[in-house]
C-alpha cells in the first residue's frame, strides 16, 4: 500500500537524481530530503524557522533513588537553560532554533515564575509509580493537551519543523518502563543507566521497574502513558500527534523522546511518517525502540545527554539535505556529461 | 609517551567535566573539543573562520576505463562548483566557509582561465600508470608545494580550520593503489566502485591496479606517491604536512583525502594528530585506512562524493564541540546540584 506521501517521496527521488553527483552518492542525506519531502507534502523542503520544545517534569518515582543526580536539578537545569548555560541554550543559538522551555510538571511551586521559563504547570511532578498510577488519566490528557497547544501556537508562527526534548529527573526510569510495556520485551534489555547509575544502582533500577509493571492495570497504550509516565512524556506525545495533523517534521533526540514516539505512534500510526530520528543515543534500549519504530538514526555519537542536544546535533544534517535539494544544479543545467 | 599536545588535551577534560551535564554524555561531540583543543594548543577552541580547499586534477590511468564518468567530468565539476551548483558549493555556502577549488592537474588547457577556478597547474593529467609512473618525482614535489603554499595563504589569512576535498575522475583508482601500497593490503580489499562502477567494472579496475603495483619500483612513500598518485592527492599530502606545521585542524573527507593522509602521515608521522575524520564513506577499503590512522570517523552516511561533501557535512559537530566548550555554564556558575 502506497503510504499518504508516497508521491512526494518518489518526485523528490526523481530530482534527486538528477543532480550533478554520482547517484545516490550523498546517502543518508539524500534519504533525508526525500523523507522531509514526504513529510511536507513539498518539492522545497524547508528547515527553517525551527523551533526546539523542552518539556520539564519531576517524578515521583525518584523517591526510590533511581537517579544518579537529585531531584532539584529539574528545577536547576530549566533556569539554566533559560540563561543560556544548558548545552541545548549554546546548540540552539549556534543553529538559529527558537528554543521554548516548558514547564508541565516540575516541582517548582505553582506560584512561581520563571523567567524564560513558561509554566503550563498540571501537577507538581507524577505520583511515585511504584504504588500507584504515576498521573490519573485526567491530569495524563491535560498533559497530552499542553503539547498540543504548544506545537498548534508553532504553526501558527510559521514553524517548518520541530525538535523535542525533555528534562526531568528520573524519567529514564519512566521511559524504559514505558517502552517495556509498549514492546512486551524483558525490563532487563531496556534499562539503562541515564545520567550514570553504577551496577548496583542499575540493578535497583530494574527492580523498580519491573515490580511497577506488575502492580499496575494496563488496559491500553493511554494506561500505560498515565500509569508509568511523566508530564513531559505525555506533553511529547500530544506535540507529535499535532505535528503531525501539520505535516511538520518532528525530530526525535534520544531514549525519553524515542519512548514518547512509541506512545504517539500506538495512539495514531501515522504519526510514524512524521518522525526523524536524529541519533542513537548511548543509553540501554534505544536501539529497540527505534527499530520497534522503523526508524533508522542519523547519528551515533554516544551522546546520553537529553534535552534535545542529539536533536540539536544531528539537525545541521537535516539543513544540509535541505540545502542539497533545493540550491544544487543538476546535470542538464550545469552541462556536466552523465 | 606523551604527545606533544596531552597537556592541552587534558586541560580540556578538566573543563568538559565541569559543565552542566553528565560528565562525558556528549560522548564525541566531548571528545572532539578536546581533540580540537589539542591541535590547536587552546583552552577556546574556534571553528571560525574555515576554508575548504579542492584540489583538482586528471589523471592518466582514465584510458583504462576504470570510472563510470568521462574524464572531461573533471573539468566540467571544476566550473560546476565555481558556479554555486555542486555539493560542495551549496554546503560551504550552508556552513559559511570559504571555498576554493584549486587547479593542479586537470586536462585544462594551461593558457585558459576559469572563473572562481585558481590554476596551479603542474601538468595537465597524471601519466597512465600502468605503464609508467603517474608522475616524475619533480612532479610530485611541485603538486606537494603548491598545498603547502595554499595552506601557507589561508594561515596568513587567519583561517582556524582546514577541510579537505577533491576532484578527479579515476582518483579512486590512485587512492586504492596508493592504499593498498601502503597498508601492503589485498587490491581485492581496498578497491571500491567509485562514483559507480559494475561488477565487472570493479573486476576490470583491480586487474589495473595489480599491475601497477607490480609494474613500479616502489623505494618509499615518496615514490608510491609519485608512482601512483595524482596532483590532486600530491597537492593534499602537502596541505596537510603544511597544517600540521601551525597546529590548523586538517578535516578528512572521504576515501581519496584519506590515502593522502596515508602518505603525509608516512612522511610525518606526528601530522596524525592534526587530523580529524570526517566520515567513513561507502567506498570499499575506507575504513582499512581510518583504521591504519587511528582515525575514528564521525559520521557514517554512506557518503561517497568526495569534494568534501562529507567533510562539510561533519562540521557542524566541530561547531557544536567548539560552541559546548567555550559557552555551557559549570555546575559552579549555574548552581546546579551535582
Amino acid at each position: 500500500m502506497l503510504t499518504n506521501n508516497q508521491h512526494d517521496i518518489d518526485a523528490a527521488w526523481r530530482h534527486l537524481d538528477q543532480l550533478t553527483k554520482p547517484p545516490r552518492s550523498l546517502g543518508r542525506v539524500e534519504e533525508t530530503a526525500a523523507r522531509l519531502c514526504g513529510i511536507q507534502k513539498t518539492k522545497q523542503p524547508q528547515t527553517k524557522p525551527r523551533s526546539v520544545i523542552i518539556f520539564a517534569g519531576d517524578h515521583g518515582v525518584c523517591e526510590e533513588g533511581v537517579s544518579a543526580f537529585p531531584q532539584p536539578v529539574t528545577i536547576e537545569m530549566m533556569k539554566n537553560m533559560a540563561n543560556g548555560g544548558a548545552a541545548v541554550s549554546v546548540l540552539s543559538k549556534l543553529h538559529q532554533a527558537k528554543l521554548r522551555i516548558i514547564d508541565v510538571g516540575s516541582m517548582l511551586p505553582e506560584n512561581e515564575e520563571m523567567p524564560g521559563v513558561e509554566r503550563k504547570l498540571v501537577r507538581n511532578g507524577t505520583r511515585n509509580f511504584t504504588n500507584q498510577p504515576a498521573m490519573t488519566l485526567d491530569e495524563c490528557r491535560q498533559g497530552i493537551a499542553v503539547g498540543r497547544q504548544t506545537v498548534s501556537e508553532e504553526v501558527e508562527e510559521g514553524t517548518k519543523l520541530i525538535l523535542l526534548g525533555e528534562m526531568g529527573i528520573g524519567n529514564t526510569t519512566s521511559a524504559a518502563a514505558i517502552s517495556a510495556a509498549v514492546l512486551n520485551i524483558p525490563v532487563e534489555n531496556i534499562t539503562g543507566c541515564g545520567t550514570g547509575l553504577n551496577h548496583e544502582g542499575w540493578n535497583h533500577k530494574k527492580c523498580i521497574i519491573e515490580n511497577a509493571l506488575h502492580s499496575h492495570q494496563i488496559t491500553g497504550v493511554e494506561t500505560v502513558l498515565s500509569c508509568l509516565g511523566g508530564f513531559e512524556i505525555a506533553a511529547m506525545v500530544g506535540a507529535m500527534l499535532e505535528a503531525s495533523k501539520h505535516t511538520i517534521p518532528i525530530v526525535l533526540d534520544g531514549f525519553i523522546v524515542s519512548a514518547a514516539a512509541l506512545i504517539a505512534c500506538e495512539m495514531e500510526p501515522s504519526v510514524q511518517q512524521n518522525l526523524i530520528a536524529a541519533h542513537i543515543s548511548a543509553e540501554r534500549g534505544h536501539r529497540l525502540v527505534l527499530d520497534h519504530l522503523d526508524l533508522d538514526p542519523l547519528l551515533d555519537l554516544n551522546l546520553r545527554l537529553g534535552e534535545a542536544s542529539g536533536a540539536l546535533i544531528a539537525l545541521p544534517i537535516l539543513d544540509a539535505a535541505a540545502a542539497v535539494f533545493n540550491e544544487m544544479a543538476t546535470f542538464k543545467s550545469a552541462n556536466v556529461s552523465r
